[in-house]
């Protein structure tokens, strides 16, 4: 048996000696190859072939590393062929970056030597060269499929728009809190929520075996969470997953996807928060076609023509930047909308406890405002919340949830403020810049009813 | 009945006309007023008192709005006094900021209207003015406790924090990803996992009316999915909630909480992934330094003392820089250390099934990190992967898992590639940086046995 004596004890042990292993050759990344400004001696570039052509005189291959969706095209003698350079084999190539004298690429790699480290059985691999499978294909396949271009490129503006949505908040002085997943708040109905046990909890309902000691749920929202810390921030978010328990397979709902929420304290008017969620959606929207220009191209040209009706993000931008015409509200009202708009004050008794009452009279409206935009629907959602301890307290005694929300009602015991804030969907987001249709596919690991792969 | 023809439709609808709620003062958030450089004749602040001294010609008050730990001094005729004005309630105050002749401050604001929002019952509030609570007590108000300077202070660390840890990998140019928070994957032992189910879902093991069709449990790692998405980008990362079931009250333990994941292509050393563990936590720390410096402060002075075997968090830092000597070996592997050390090499038989084999002849070690701290133990764990797909698939062979986890022998199958990556606890990272002895009071919602308040 071996124990805590065989432990072998380092630090940095090798860190002046040279690995054997590895060459002196400068190691770049496709991006920074693509983007070189010079010619350079002897580099080194690993990734994926997506490519294999071999002529009489010379090879070419194409490499891909995921840092951009633009391949580097690698030029090689053909004696430097062998039977394990195929499309999806992972390879290592070294030699010159030399200046392309071909239109379409600024510089090219001309091997010197090409390492293959990881063959691929092309005939087992689920995808082909110079093929664009659907992307109900590619989805039977979670593991396998951020190698094609469309999810590659789906996941790099993920990333980008997931740190632009964390700069925004961040430039406007927002305090990030991570909200808890597992929460024992049912206030949305049980129906919904999924519920969290360990193996021994005891099956009957009446039994106290509870890990928690209490029925646990994982979270269907931040808010109620964001707005303990709107007791002290003045500005805080979250952005994290969220989960329904919903039986639907809608294109539109996943079971567990992302939500960015904000909550913004000393605010009295709906308007305040309909101008950050517009800030939001601008800020965040300009950084992404800023930054992933090609990969935006790409779900334009060959994902988003076959929904018709969506307009494309930069337009609907435009759009947004003048009011809302009655022509457009007419219009809106009988369509459901060409342009993205916001819906304010709904009726008291269709929205949630925590909804601040617009004391309207007979309409008796909260303030309420929901985000539509074309081709999916609600992309955000917010409020006033209710800060007044009467008000609050009347509506939760009637609906029988007073002793439930006694740690909410202290909120607005103690220091109360009038307050906001909203949630945004990030998958409907993406859905809405990009043009994809099926929610499941801007999302790495799609969960909904009958399906968790991996 | 209420019903969709009562909605009401508005888009910017009062952004030129101002409202009549508000005044025109220039707002200013409290820590914009301590660093105005210039005197302001019409500004208006609002927060949260966190000190009223009422003296015979002159109210001075302190209001704290989370912007910083500081609390901006303001000084008031005291006719402008009302019993409402207390400890914990929420202000709007509208005065000048005027240079403050006290040498504590640089400015202070004399008030011409201070408005109430929200009064605080002192005699019931479970925090009291110029007292320090202590972290146990806090941790009863988990509603109310982000109100104490500790605890407001812990959520601003926190926060940027996490915005060092995602700048760090952005700009070092890895993919953030999403991996999935429910999973089918029960690879740790289902003892530690929690299930996650429907309301509906029958109690029998043997029925399947699983929602997902399968068992579906909350993640404990991102790393196998994150070991999928680096088959297509060579730097990827997470930073997401995971979970433990384990009946564990430690004071280093929850039953969910942060880790940050990376994962590395066309690594063979595992000195790469040590060096990024050290360049992360580096680069976080110093940022946190930087932006936080009077709340780390707070934590060393206040907090951390009543644990004097931790050394603070600079000087960890500075020896990390050299190479560990002999000397300290020795005294780790007696003492389990005072400084940070990376332990190198374990027992293959030891770890789990995807610890690439170091082929060492009877020693037989894994290529796996672990990153010790003093203090807090373990603070991160990593690895090299095992990319051979004849090595992996006899080790699940063996282990009766070839069937589970054929997705993740077929990335091996498919353009394999040498790799490797880390966990680092960010609680933990946390309780090193700050000197704090429980976890529970470095996350703002501590979930663990027999507790899941709010």
């Amino acid at each position: 048996m071996f124990g805590a004596r065989c432990l072998f004890l380092a630090l940095r042990r090798c860190s002046s000696a040279p690995c054997p292993k590895h060459t002196q050759a400068a190691r770049l990344r496709v991006r920074e190859a693509l983007e070189a400004q010079e010619v350079a001696d002897d580099i080194k570039v690993q990734g994926w072939v997506r490519s294999v052509r071999s002529q009489k005189e010379v090879l070419f291959l194409h490499i891909n590393d995921g840092s951009s969706l633009e391949s580097l095209q690698v030029v090689a003698d053909p004696t430097l062929e062998n039977r394990d350079l195929a499309f999806g084999s992972a390879v290592e190539v070294q030699g010159k970056l030399v200046k392309s004298l071909h239109r379409m690429q600024n510089v090219e790699l001309k091997a010197e030597n090409i390492r293959v480290l990881g063959p691929c059985d092309t005939l087992v691999f689920p995808f082909k060269p110079r093929e664009r499978p659907l992307l109900e294909y590619s989805r039977q396949f979670p593991h396998l499929r951020c190698r094609t271009n469309v999810l590659s490129s789906l996941l790099r503006v993920r990333s980008e728009a997931t740190a632009a949505i964390h700069s925004f908040f961040k430039d406007h002085g927002y305090v990030h809190i991570h909200t808890p997943i597992i929460t024992s708040n049912d206030c949305e109905g049980a129906g919904e929520l999924f519920h969290v046990k360990t193996s021994n909890e005891a099956p009957e309902p009446g039994k106290d075996s509870h890990f928690f000691n209490v029925p646990a749920f994982l979270t269907v929202s931040g808010q109620l969470h964001l707005e303990v810390m709107a007791g002290a921030f003045t500005h805080v978010f979250t952005f994290g997953p969220t989960f329904r328990a919903e039986n639907s397979q809608s294109r539109r709902h996943l079971a567990e996807f992302y939500m960015v929420e904000a909550e913004i304290s000393f605010t009295e008017s709906l308007q305040d928060i309909i101008q950050v969620i517009e800030d939001l959606f601008k800020t965040a929207t300009s950084i992404v076609l800023s930054k992933c220009p090609q990969e935006v191209e790409l779900f334009h040209k060959y994902v988003s023509p076959a929904q018709k009706v969506r307009t494309d993000a930069e337009e609907q931008i435009q759009n947004w930047g003048g009011d809302l015409q009655t022509e457009h509200e007419k219009y809106l009202v009988k369509h459901c909308g060409e342009v993205p708009v916001f819906v304010i004050n709904y009726p008291y008794e269709l929205k949630p406890f925590y909804m601040r009452d617009n004391e309207d009279g007979p309409q008796h409206t909260v303030a309420a405002v929901d985000l539509l935009v074309p081709g999916i629907g609600e992309l955000c959602g917010g409020s006033l919340r209710e800060e007044r301890l009467d008000f609050l307290q009347s509506r939760l005694e009637r609906l029988g949830l007073a002793d439930t929300y006694q740690w909410y009602l202290d909120l607005r015991q103690f220091g109360s403020v009038p307050h906001g804030g909203f949630g945004l969907g990030f998958e409907r987001y993406l859905q809405c810049i990009l043009g994809v249709d099926n929610i499941k596919d801007v999302i790495p690991f799609p969960r909904f009813p009958h399906s968790c792969l991996l």
